[in-house]
């Protein structure tokens, strides 16, 4: 049995999304800035691609700048928004437990002067509406947060931090990572209070090399990348066409039987969480399960669980469920060198025996009951055999 | 009848490249970055498509970035290099033909204190060496030369210029915009002393959304896009996996039969503009044909034929042309506000008439005789009727 359970780091093609980039590429070749009617028909599935992704957000079709990912995007969003907003101010917030890409290019603005506030979390995660509403200072004129963290699959409570932000400054820019989150959440921007908006196309069963940034009318960011001038100036280059179509299509597909979907992953979750409790010796990191009645940003994803397990190198681990066809990823993302950044284990205050005793297992919308109980049956018989060997070289 | 004639602008992609994506898409979906088979898979493959491609330009594979297509290329190389090596001067050299995504970064390099000399080109649109010598100075840290010019298809002697930038100071660097260069001519980095070179998929016949930056061993360059640290923290982001080995697939295919179709389009060339010479009226912009014994880097690319028509509009004989399934382009790129770039038919000296009044037709690998005569006989046929329009609108 194959279970691939690291939907966290990419997803699957949807079958309908490869159909519908096949053919873009065969039948709509045209270069959308050309004008006779091959470019033309490009145009118009960029354009359709556009108000496919605007009517799932509520916003505008001409909102919406199509980037060759959710690394584009947050640089766009980060670096575009700061150099295009730096006389209102030079501060700009954020969390401890951001990825890479909203990291780095914060670090990299440190370097060009602006001064970059990193908010501790609390044991789940979850960035503290007070914590954000203490740092909040006249020059800030960035918040990023991200929608879901990647690592341990904790919401972010977006809609306490979009009222918090704009209650003090409206003009404050609100920038969300949803790079995880799109899909998982409903995200309304303007309801939100959400000025910027990463999405990527391949952590939605849609492909890689695309994603999209909701940039809110208005709102001033420079282009990061620079040329003829496509996307209204916003995004230079030739669009990728296909690659846009089938983003559109995976856009549209998360959104039908929405929660029906997110119904059925929460079941699968508990079902694994269950599972790996019954096993001696391994905690969960983040949210158990979704605690009752709580609202839409609060409580764990549907697809995330993170998984410390007592003595056992999570790389170990990972290749011994490799071997019976499971596929997961190590629980810590590698940190980087800037003191204020831990990575989310460590900002959680996870205990440090766990840190390279992780796993995540990311559910996908197609993942079974099966599959899961398959993958509990492996973890009950490899996870004492493998600690009989640590336990057995300890001594 | 339909005859694609625009694909200066963009290809058709190659049925082979069509199902290596697709391939790709549904089978190694993985994320190059795992750690599992999957991932490794997906590696795999994105280290097979950097082998195929440093094998055309006899380059290591180490020295191959995956970008988003050309226009991130030429960012990444521009800026990136600017900004990685100013500390040995601030004084960049480029030709007044670049295309947008060469000069709209150079624009903004020099909003940030580098100064950009523009060097005039000839009547043939051919940077001379000798004008390149003179504007060499001690802080030129960074030579842009395109390889083909987009809009009249003039080669540029980059053997000349490369030997005469590395004999004045071999640690100035050399990029190359080999955009509509690659595929038409055998471009050998090492022997032509380039140090940056970019190529974009959807020009030869692969996909849209991806293309690559040859950046020699040693040289300096600072990433665009940060996060994740992937392609040895040059460029950030999960890999367009299907994307790059569709490029691959698509280099792959270029350097397949290579002689013979360059041969096949430069006859093909020669037919058209022997056609379009028996219509009154018609000037070639550029070279006219491929003079006899010249070198490699040496008169026209075979697939670009620019042509200007007395008293009539490019639009209305585009649109007249696609009325009759064929597709081509207006002759001249929208021209910037900078004063020292005029886009190229300017730069050449081409009467003022002519600029609203010339298109480009471009031919692909696949361009039959049969079109090319069909393309002919309609322009034979309604050239002279849109002009009685024109002339008899005059009186």
């Amino acid at each position: 049995m194959e279970v691939y359970l690291d939907n966290a780091a990419t997803t699957k093609v949807d079958q309908t999304v490869c159909d519908t980039v096949m053919e873009m590429m065969q039948k709509d070749y045209g270069n959308p800035s050309s004008l006779h009617t091959k470019g033309f028909e490009a145009e118009k599935a960029v354009r359709a691609a556009a108000h496919t992704i605007a009517r799932c957000l509520k916003v505008d079709d001409k909102e919406i700048v199509f980037t060759s990912g959710g690394t584009e995007s947050n640089n766009m969003a980060l670096i575009g928004a700061a150099m295009a907003n730096q006389r209102r101010g030079k501060h700009i917030i954020t969390s401890s437990i951001e990825h890479a890409s909203v990291y780095n290019p914060l670090i990299f603005l440190e370097e060009q002067g602006f001064e970059v506030t990193y908010l501790p979390v609390d044991k789940k995660g979850v960035v503290r509406p007070e914590t954000l509403k203490k740092a909040l200072r006249p020059d800030t004129i960035l918040v990023s947060i991200m929608c879901v963290n990647n690592e341990i699959g904790t919401i972010e409570p977006l809609d306490q931090l979009g009222k918090i932000i704009k209650s003090c400054n409206p003009e404050t820019l609100f920038h969300v990572d949803a790079i995880q989150g799109f899909g998982k959440r409903k995200i309304y921007p303007r309801k939100l209070g959400i000025d910027l908006l990463s999405v990527s196309g391949h952590k939605i069963y849609g492909p890689k090399g695309v994603g999209f940034l909701y940039i809110r009318d208005k709102v001033k960011v420079h282009p990061l990348i620079l040329g003829g001038g496509q996307q209204q100036d916003r995004r230079s280059g030739t669009e990728n066409v296909p690659g846009i179509a089938g983003l559109a299509k995976a856009a549209e597909l998360a959104y039908t039987d929405f929660e029906e979907k997110q119904e059925r992953m929460y079941k699968l979750r508990d079902r694994l969480i269950a599972g790996l409790s019954s096993i001696d010796g391994v905690v969960i990191h983040g949210y158990l399960s979704r605690p009752e009645g709580v609202g839409e940003f609060e409580g764990p994803a549907p697809h995330i669980v993170s998984a410390g397990f007592d003595d056992i190198r999570a790389e170990v681990l990972l290749h011994a469920l490799e071997e019976r066809g499971i596929y997961v990823s190590s629980g810590s993302a590698c940190s980087s060198n800037h003191p204020a950044i831990s990575g989310t284990l460590k900002a959680i205050g996870v205990e440090r025996k766990y840190l390279d005793a992780t796993l995540r297992f990311s559910l996908s919308q197609n993942t079974t009951e099966e599959e899961m109980d398959y993958c509990i049956e492996q973890l009950q018989a490899l996870v004492p055999v493998l600690r009989k060997y640590t336990r057995g070289g300890k001594r």
